[in-house]
């Protein structure tokens, strides 16, 4: 199903009543730090914390009467998980959410905090895909991928709408990678509302699936995963990667010390909550800071769910006094 | 130096251009959770990160430029040094600022980062007083006290003007309570724009000063200090006490745990990042609901200065998996 600009627009107007217009926030301290103009989209105060909730809505949204009746189901240990939690509540239907037993309780009981029918499985993609069949086929649910679908796609090409409505001299916009389902719809975002504007992708060193896929052209795996971004561990899908290798103009790749030292400075220089997957674009920009000083650069910050418990691992204590 | 309406207003134009209009943030699902109707003050996105820059800048521009040629001083080792440090360098005046050496190398870094002279004594309260008037007597600066300075009462005053003016029907607002400049600018600001509004303090169990100091009469000590609400240590004075006394409903205590509960919250549900004593406000509010179910309760949120290092012992690691 080719995605076109009319359907982002219907998208945007069909789950502005159930989704947050998120703000866009600058830093007079983090631009003059990097030499950057930086406007941050975000998406960590949006509903459910994080940008998810517009693709899931958009497409539980999309679904007739007949198909909502039994439900919409998925596989998912984060915020894709949420988002259908969410939509399902909010729409009377019934959430079938598949999550890997390594998955954090709190995520759990947020999922079932929304009302979900949540399936414990073992941790790996084969048990995930097997319990999602047979309760799919219990059920009759509608099986929503977390990005490997147009409806999803189109869903989040809306976040960089409203970006480009709030910041319309916009240079460049930089998301983070993971399964691509954000940065296809930025990409398409971009082509229909502001053809000018320039997208990157951000990725960890740690999970370089998406670096390797547009290289060889084909879906590709990382070589190895060791990142705190847990967020970006997927690999890309054909659908994914077509749309981002016709529009990306690069994607730019962070190590682990990079993505902690932005985090820092999201958090100590503007006081607000992101997860560590959302900073890559933010890191990526500071690295490459030659292709974008004195630019106008947009940053998704995708999402604010973080286990505060993590917090330790990534600013360890240490003796700071002068004594 | 009684302070009126007029002084005030007066204030909050002086210093206007040079501080940030504060967000007032609301979270549906705190509400839902407390049944309380919470109104977020958030001077934690205020310039220099906490409200004081309010009462440091008023106090600066109050001076004659007789006075202001000779720099400004004070000791501290927290958000004031800050806000001095700041309020000078906008001025293109010099700042002194006594920090004990005991306090964090970030902080001393900020204060120095701002261009103030920062001179390091031992880590009690006679050394720093005996290294300012030291450093008075050598520079001819103009001390401004944190919090028992008539100006600085002043400028605080300024924080609940916008709330009032943000939110009209506000019933109660509540601030944490320290020296009491932020309280007791809270009190005279209530009272000459919503006489109605009913004014409460938060202070930690383990700095409980001000409780006793209502009860007595005269400023008290706490019986014993131990809380991670670091910015309240300190006793009132006579200035701030009088004021409190006179207008204040009730100063309420929390526990350890509840203030660390409550900045689990706020850090869940509204991504924003804010310092242990500003949540002592929200802790108390839900340590009390009886007395604020169905209100419309404002907090301030008066600075998100923390020390990422201590989120480790804030929110200790630990095994939320299934497995």
């Amino acid at each position: 199903m080719k995605i076109t600009k009319e359907a982002v627009e219907l998208a945007a107007k069909t789950i502005e009543p159930y989704i947050h217009r998120t703000p866009v926030l600058t830093s007079k301290s983090i631009n003059e730090l990097t030499g950057i103009d930086f406007y941050f989209k975000c998406e960590n105060f949006q509903k459910i914390g994080a940008f998810k909730i517009r693709g899931g809505m958009n497409a539980s949204l999309s679904l007739s009467p007949a198909q909502l009746k039994n439900g919409i189901a998925t596989h998912s240990s984060g915020n894709h998980a949420q988002a259908l939690a969410y939509a399902a509540k909010t729409l009377g239907i019934q959430a079938y959410i598949v999550m890997p037993k390594s998955s954090p309780q709190v995520k759990i009981d947020a999922v079932r905090g929304y009302g979900a029918n949540v399936i414990i499985c073992e941790s790996n993609q084969a048990a995930r895909e097997a319990a999602l069949e047979k309760i799919v086929a219990e059920t009759g649910a509608e099986f929503i991928h977390p990005y490997d679908d147009y409806r999803v796609i189109t869903g989040q090409a809306t976040c960089v709408k409203e970006l480009i409505e709030e910041v319309p001299d916009l240079e460049i916009v930089i998301t983070p990678v993971g399964g691509g389902g954000l940065l296809s719809g930025t990409c398409l975002g971009a082509q229909f509302f502001k053809p000018s504007l320039k997208v990157y992708g951000g990725e960890p060193e740690g999970a370089a699936d998406a670096v390797l896929s547009i290289q060889s052209g084909k879906v590709e795996k990382a070589p190895f995963i060791n990142t705190i971004a847990d967020g970006l561990l997927t690999t890309l899908s054909e659908q994914t990667l077509a749309i981002i290798k016709e529009h990306v103009t690069d994607i730019l790749l962070v190590s682990e010390e990079e993505i902690i030292a932005a985090l820092r400075l999201i958090y100590e220089r503007m006081k607000i909550i992101v997860e560590p997957s959302c900073v890559v674009p933010f890191a990526a920009a500071m690295r490459n800071a030659h292709l974008f000083k004195g630019k106008k650069v947009g940053i998704i910050l995708t999402g604010g769910n973080v286990d505060l418990t993590k917090f330790g691992s990534w600013f360890p204590p240490k003796n700071d006094s002068l004594s």
